[in-house]
């Protein structure tokens, strides 16, 4: 039998890069607004004018010094000059490095150093934030200020107004040819342990993400959506709308640092908003306010992740608002967007918060799978749970410049610390973190379902429930409560608890807080709940 | 200033392929369908068990001596079968080979010789049709026959019952890690001018395609959807949707041979699909069933292409079943999607059948640009016209094993061969193909506008309008009508025109013919018509 020669494909090589997003949103839908909320009024600025500004930043920084690879800082919240650094650094082929401004000092300088930023662009009201970290910073050698307001900074940086500065410089810039594997951007994880871990996203990431996003199964942006960019443009690029949206020509609603619910009211009253996305802690401060007050029936649909959101809440909004809430597990490690719960099919409309309140099924596009102690995948049952983890086009393989390979097994997939099962329809349901899980004489016990069943309570307000170690089982679950009324007490909630978990995991030992602490993204933040069982901060009611 | 080492992506690299395709559908969708027509009834295949045949299929490959890069052809309708060979070919690393089974006998031995197909896969009831090549092919050592009364074939040719063949194999299989950019898959463009040129779609391109197609903006393939596979399977791989559909857990609805319309309104009564694509002439077939014979109101959106949609079709969709039609322009050569005429945002529902009209804007992901005879980009003015030209991701830089590069421009664009304008919404309108050009006195005619306003008479069921040779004009617009009305004439069609049309653009030379001749994939054949006209053989009437 004769050998054939292999056959190439025909087709054009033809790099997928910001460059392409950038080019298709100015042309296709320069009549597109970016609308930037400043707490009391709205300014709306034309795709076509963002385009300009994006050309003369490059100009600016190309004047700066930055080079093809440098790194450009930004520390900014959500806001029209943002949306131009995320298409000015990446498409003149440098790298944009989205800081977390609630970061420490030492955090953020922690940052900034690892990535060798070179220029900071910064918003003015930022500015006494960032400031305390300006003498530890190794690179950085020109700011570029966002606003009036700002102390000029003496010594080896140079401060520039961003706004006097861009509009001095000229209407076109020489794009080179970027190659589709380059660094686009940057993004620090917040670890809750140990320091911030760089993921950097390539063009070509950066170009699937923005595409796998337009999926209607996905979050289905389309040109007439008017997206509300609630998760700051720090923290996974927030959730891709800056491309996603820019790409299908969607309107970008900016609030700045205007996200408390007096201000959203007023902002989704106005500019009503068709798709959102935001941690729960957020969405229970809306539904929190009065019907009456808040007219959320603009939006087609809502997303919610970063944590668990508890049934309730998804019924809530549907009742409430009349809105299908998605629920989104992803992280910065995968661009974000991983698994979402719609629901399957034939469930549409049936019994669908409970799909819904699942984590749901991955895109197409992302592969999950569950492996046990054995490192075998478990089966797909919806009971039998293991380590999930990922892959797939817009998933990271590695940090930045350090080593992380315990992050990823072998075969290349990303151990991604969450813990939880998948039925035959391919739903996952996270059950825990590996470090939150809870064992109880050699049973497992779900910190997060049953977080879920005491939010359910119409008068808890959030909860957390953490493992304490127990001389007879090993280990116990501790609830701590967050409650508006304050004669709730532990009895009512282990009687409530009773009829909707399995008696072994209903907890003997509560507490009773004000509040939550929360890290810098809103999760609550499980590892310092943990110092302060520690350190014997909480004062604990055991009842049996 | 310090110098920066270039910061490396730290994202995977998971190639791109139809593994992952495959792989997500049979997963995640296990339960969705493929319902297979036979011209009376429906047979309903579940994903797992496509995707279990396919794994069969790719062993059955193996055992017939086919490796990474040999080509398998399929010479096929549209039917399930046809979609395991979707799957199991590019995914064992070999090259389907979708072969149009209304080309002519040379030109099917020549596309099979020129891909040097080793295994053909053939319908048994287009053996007939298959078997006058045979003699002619050199490469070709087995053929599976789908179904039961082809003949078995004699000499180096093996024949192989594709149903026991494949049942008798295992059910897992040793899938090869691929590289994204190997060839997955060649179609063959149905060229009016010289032999079939082949076009090589990559993994990747095919993966690209469809994450693209699932866009809201786009066709919006979802799980919801039940997709009529009505465009061939050989043509353009049906629009994408074996791919699209697969990947979005999509019912996929496959007609076979029958797509007359007394079949389709049976199937579409039955199947209830959302979403079909057809050239102009299928639309118009089912535009002419009286409506208590067809209740089309199951379709969420209808796609055509391959000619230009009269706008009186757009209407007529619009006001008979109530569905929005999508122009679309595309081509083997994108995959095919590229130009789609969803009606900008601000006039959705207002004039809507004028932006529908238009050919419409690239989609993202593709750009289009308009090149004027001195090789500059014309203004986008919505006036004046140049050569269309395309490039982007999942677009061909080349066809196979020829030297075609004045399809290409220096800068690596692909020339369309087609004309028009682009204004300022960057709406694109095809007005010609460059040889439909009529050139009038120094003046441009559109034969595609022309068409358009003849095909908006009520009594007009087709047109085509050519150039003929004019002592005074250098050319001049020869109109070709099909009417149902015998006493049709050229007086009332120009009166018709001259509200429509400008003056000097009314054709004074018309012929009535019974019907007008297509190409194997149902465009009207303008080639034979010039032919025709070349020959003498219309009696053309005269008024001026």
């Amino acid at each position: 039998m004769a050998d054939y020669a292999p056959m190439p494909a025909t087709m054009m090589h033809m790099p997928m890069t910001v460059q392409m997003i950038m080019r298709h949103g100015a042309s296709v839908f320069p009549d597109s607004v970016v609308a930037d909320f400043d707490g009391d009024r709205v300014t709306h600025t034309r795709y076509g004018e963002i385009a300009r500004n994006a050309v003369r930043l490059a100009n600016l920084l190309r004047d700066l010094g930055v080079r093809l690879g440098d790194r450009v800082g930004t520390f900014s919240w959500n806001n029209r000059e943002h949306q131009e650094a995320y298409l000015a650094i990446p498409a003149m082929g440098a790298i944009m490095h989205t800081i977390n401004v609630r970061l420490s000092t030492e955090q953020i300088a922690f940052v900034i150093n690892h990535a060798e930023d070179r220029v900071l662009i910064v918003d003015a009201q930022l500015f006494e934030v960032l400031a305390p970290a300006l003498p530890l910073l190794d690179t950085v050698q020109h700011l570029l200020v966002v606003g009036a307001g700002a102390e000029p900074v003496s010594g080896a940086v140079h401060s520039h107004d961003y706004h006097k500065a861009v509009s001095q410089q000229p209407d076109d810039y020489p794009w080179p040819t970027l190659d589709e594997n380059a660094a686009a951007a940057i993004c620090y994880t917040s670890g809750t342990t140990g320091n911030p871990k760089g993921v950097v996203y390539s063009h070509k990431t950066t170009y699937l993400h923005a595409l796998a996003s337009r999926a209607t199964d996905t979050f289905g942006i389309c040109e007439a959506d008017r997206l509300l960019l609630l998760p700051p443009m720090f923290h996974a690029n927030s959730w891709g709308m800056p491309y996603s949206g820019w790409f299908s020509g969607s309107d970008l609603i900016m609030p700045g640092p205007h996200v408390q619910p007096d201000k959203l009211i007023r902002l989704i009253g106005s500019e009503r908003p068709t798709f959102s996305a935001m941690v729960p802690t957020v969405l229970g401060d809306l539904l929190r306010v009065p019907e009456e007050e808040l007219d959320m029936r603009c939006f087609r649909l809502l997303v919610s992740g970063g944590s668990a959101v508890p049934p309730a809440m998804i019924e809530a909004v549907r009742e409430r608002w009349g809105v299908p809430l998605l629920q989104g597990w992803g992280m910065t490690e995968t661009s974000p967007m991983c698994v979402l719960s719609h629901p399957p099919r034939e469930l549409e409309g049936q019994a669908e918060s409970q799909w819904r309140a699942k984590s749901g099924r991955p895109v197409p596009g992302i592969e999950v799978r569950a492996i046990d102690d054995s490192g075998e995948p478990v089966p797909c049952d919806g009971e039998t749970v293991g380590e999930l983890q990922l892959r797939g086009p817009w998933v990271t393989g590695a940090y930045h410049g350090i080593d992380a390979s315990d992050s990823f097994t072998a075969d290349g997939w990303l151990r991604t610390g969450d813990v939880g099962h998948i039925d035959s329809k391919y739903f996952v349901q996270l059950t825990d973190r590996t470090k939150d899980v809870i064992k109880s004489g050699g049973e497992w016990i779900s910190s997060v379902d049953l977080e879920n069943a005491l939010s359910a309570h119409p008068d808890v307000t959030e909860a957390a429930v953490i493992a304490v170690p127990d001389e007879r089982w090993q280990e116990r679950p501790l609830a701590i409560v967050v409650s508006h009324r304050p004669d709730l007490g532990a009895e009512e909630l282990r009687s409530f608890l009773r009829e909707r978990v399995a008696r072994f995991w209903i907890p003997e030992r509560w507490v009773f807080v004000d509040a939550l602490e929360k890290t810098s993204v809103g999760k609550i933040d499980k590892k310092r709940l943990r110092e302060r069982r520690d350190a014997g901060e909480f004062e604990v009611l055991r009842v049996s």
